[in-house]
């Protein structure tokens, strides 16, 4: 039993005295063990409470747990909760434009296993990085956007992706994705933006950074939502410049911030430690 | 009861399943409400398993209750435990010599409340001190120490603090204490060292980095312990620095870090936040 | 001659050849000894230069060195240029309102030494801080503002300052100055901002980073200009947060952060470091 | 001319007044334009002086320049100095063992640009790495290292790498050179160690953080001396970690702190930024 990924459960749920104790009786009588626990109140009187578990238990006891579980303690405590299995790695598929660094970080981290993720397939709107990708025996699925043709691409795109991912991210794809799109897409979206947001939202972050004369620049990976930049933010980094940087090399400077912040994000998603709550997220 | 301090369960023990079902049932039915729970294994299966609870509590149920948790719950799964009372704040003690940022630095946190901390005294084996203590309506301890009578010292040392005081922090006291010292004092013993340890340990660490030319600068705040410069670890930090910086700016430079890292042990301790577990800690 | 502080001689001029080697023959003539030196070009062909030196000079050397300099050196560069004597330590004066941090840091740097500045007094639109000023020797003014007598305030705090400080530090003064204060003030002002700007100006910016949810927040050491929250930023930094931290913890969080920043943007201009750059500054 | 990359100027000699005035003038008068000029003296009075300057010049105007500077200048001011032509990428070698982070990181910054260097070769003590680095279509040498084949193991890399290459980069190579090697070697060699030095140096740096219980991890970036682990530090960074990571995620999260120190000193030394000064380097 030792050797198998615990499996993990998330809560959120409106708090009241009890919760912690209903649930960890029920796993251990279920006959699992539990690894790491996490746990956040917005208020201990009328706030939401947020709960992540992480368990061991005996692949012969698993039946029915779910069945049990929603019956004796999630419908009494009116949660929202999701059981996963950290056997099963979820499988992410990648959008990207021209910019490669985002994307190399991903695939190499994925291949070195620390991802905890399956990246399944990627797809750009230019041919530039077929080679890049099919060196790692992945398929590259070339969608063109030109504005007319928009909607035509997001239809590929859907039918490319629905059904067949469990995660899309969005590596530097530089195109702007209808809400329509993401509705019908019905799995989460990462993003990252090359600023600290809120500040210098929209396009060209490095000219306005520069322009602001601001000492340090940073990148954002958030979940997408309709309004441009402004989905939930899963995590942030910031490295130093000074005067003396000018736009090419905040641009290089911040492409490190980019792929370590996009691969920090992705990795906690993949391994169920990011809770939303509204419009902004609970991260375990 | 919402504006009670919570009261603060630390355990650890040796790690097997139903620990914290066992804890958090017998909270649940004692009227309690868990708003934190922090937990570590160093191994599911053979390891240590340490928890640290923050629970709400109404004053007129409290009575027996930790009887009734030794009762039911410590001796079953043979843990070493301590309950506290957020609203019973620890009694500190500081050791302090001529330097006065890591003092000064503390009495100004514990003006504003940021310590969580009552600071009841200050002993110092110089003079200079006086008026900057004076000035925070505080007792100061004139107990010179010299190689012969620092057997005496130690002796007024301890008629001034045992029993008086909850932890002793050396806030850059530049004189070493014996074993025994330590072991009739009773409380825990935080010292700051002025280098990122284990790296220049002893005297001088920034004349030794200075000399070795490290690129970072660091502070350690440690219990103290017969070994020299050798406690568990509960906090560091670090500064950039470069070739242009003379010991003198180091000096500088790494009393930011100093202060700043030895207030955060301070506060992490008095909030029951540090566990020691063999010559290391766990920090929730 | 050793033990006398540095001359600095600051300059901005168009970039064109031969500005280093004027200006370093200039002063190697006069007897001096460059000890440090920084430049910055924002294009070595059509762009603005910035330098800033560090020479040290026996005193009989000095007289007439600024008119030859202007005689046979920056005229002929079309130079901006200041000549600063390091032993004539720059007069701050300090507006606050009723947060303390920044004003107590400052205070306290001050006297050990660590600002390179001198501050001569201290003034208020509220009562509360006189006794933690008066504790360091400063005389404390308290010029109340109300929206009917803004004016008077502002001329009140102009009759203080006006010939008597070389630079105002705004450490957390909660109101705004009228540009036509700023140009008959006649010195630079430098405020702290409580955000990484230019994200969260305005007001409440703590209770904005919260609601938005980022996990870093930031201050940002700004000179004022007319336009509120603007002007050309010296130093940011940042620190990490979480979903866990509630605006009063992100308020004492960013309050180490706020007096960090500010206590190095007031040092870094005392030693002449810091240039203007049309909206931004050239920090050597 | 404007397009030409920078000639860059190091030069090391006893401080006295008038160097920066003599270089600089001698600079303008060959037709130069100093683009950046960066200096450190240990001490103006009897210190060492340390300078780099990066200047233009036209191609015609570049015969003979070293020549006269030694002549007119180097000579006079008893300089240790060296001239070198930023349109030339120094030649680096790689040697690495089995450990691919920092080879694959190096590899990826060379092909992007970022490392203002020409990487020619890899040689390696396993195979294991072969496809990585045929990828990028750079040789790669299998040189096996056993105790008793060592010298021979040496003789190949030599015979591999004199003459061929500008600069060494130890990748993770888990082989101790010897000091008659790198005696014969005649060029520079960067190694990586996995801890913050002189913390933890030896194997196992990882284990001993662990064992130690600190805070944070480090990597650090050094000039490979014949003693080991103690040559001359380049670069150094840390990442915080906590009692709840293992070896093996401290391993992992080192692995980004070491390509990312490992690449930055690379970078550095091309960029002839890195002057040694005993067993400590300035940093331009």
């Amino acid at each position: 039993m030792s050797d198998i990924p615990p499996l993990r459960l998330l809560i959120s749920c409106p708090d009241r005295p009890g919760i912690v104790a209903a649930v960890s009786r029920f796993l251990h009588e279920a006959g699992a063990n539990i690894v790491r626990s996490d746990q956040y109140s917005t208020d201990p009187r009328e706030g939401r409470f947020f709960l992540r578990m992480e368990f061991t238990l005996a692949q012969q006891a698993r039946a029915g747990l779910a069945q049990r579980f929603a019956h004796h303690v999630a419908q009494r405590f009116q949660m929202s909760w999701r059981l996963w299995d950290g056997a099963d790695r979820k499988r992410v598929a990648i959008l990207v434009s021209r910019y490669d660094h985002c994307l190399q970080d991903l695939l190499w981290r994925w291949r070195r296993g620390e991802l905890e993720a399956e990246i399944v397939t990627v797809a750009s709107n230019w041919e530039d990085l077929r080679a890049a990708v099919s060196a790692f025996e992945l398929p590259y699925h070339h969608i063109p956007v030109t504005p007319e043709r928009k909607p035509r691409a997001e239809q590929q795109l859907l039918e490319l992706l629905r059904g067949n991912c469990d995660l899309v991210v969005l590596a530097r794809y530089m195109q702007i994705l209808s809400a329509e799109f993401l509705e019908r897409l019905g799995v989460p979206v990462i993003n990252i933006h090359h600023s600290f947001l809120p500040a210098f939202a929209g396009a060209g972050p490095y000219e306005q950074a520069h322009a602001r004369g601001v000492k340090l620049i940073g990148a954002t990976a958030h979940y997408v939502t309709a309004e441009l930049d402004a989905g939930p933010i899963i995590e942030q980094d910031v490295t130093r410049v000074s005067h003396a940087h000018g736009v090419t090399q905040l641009t290089r400077m911040g492409a490190e911030i980019e792929r370590t912040v996009l691969a920090r994000a992705v990795r906690w998603h993949c391994q169920d430690r990011v809770l939303r709550h509204g419009n902004t997220t609970v991260v375990f």
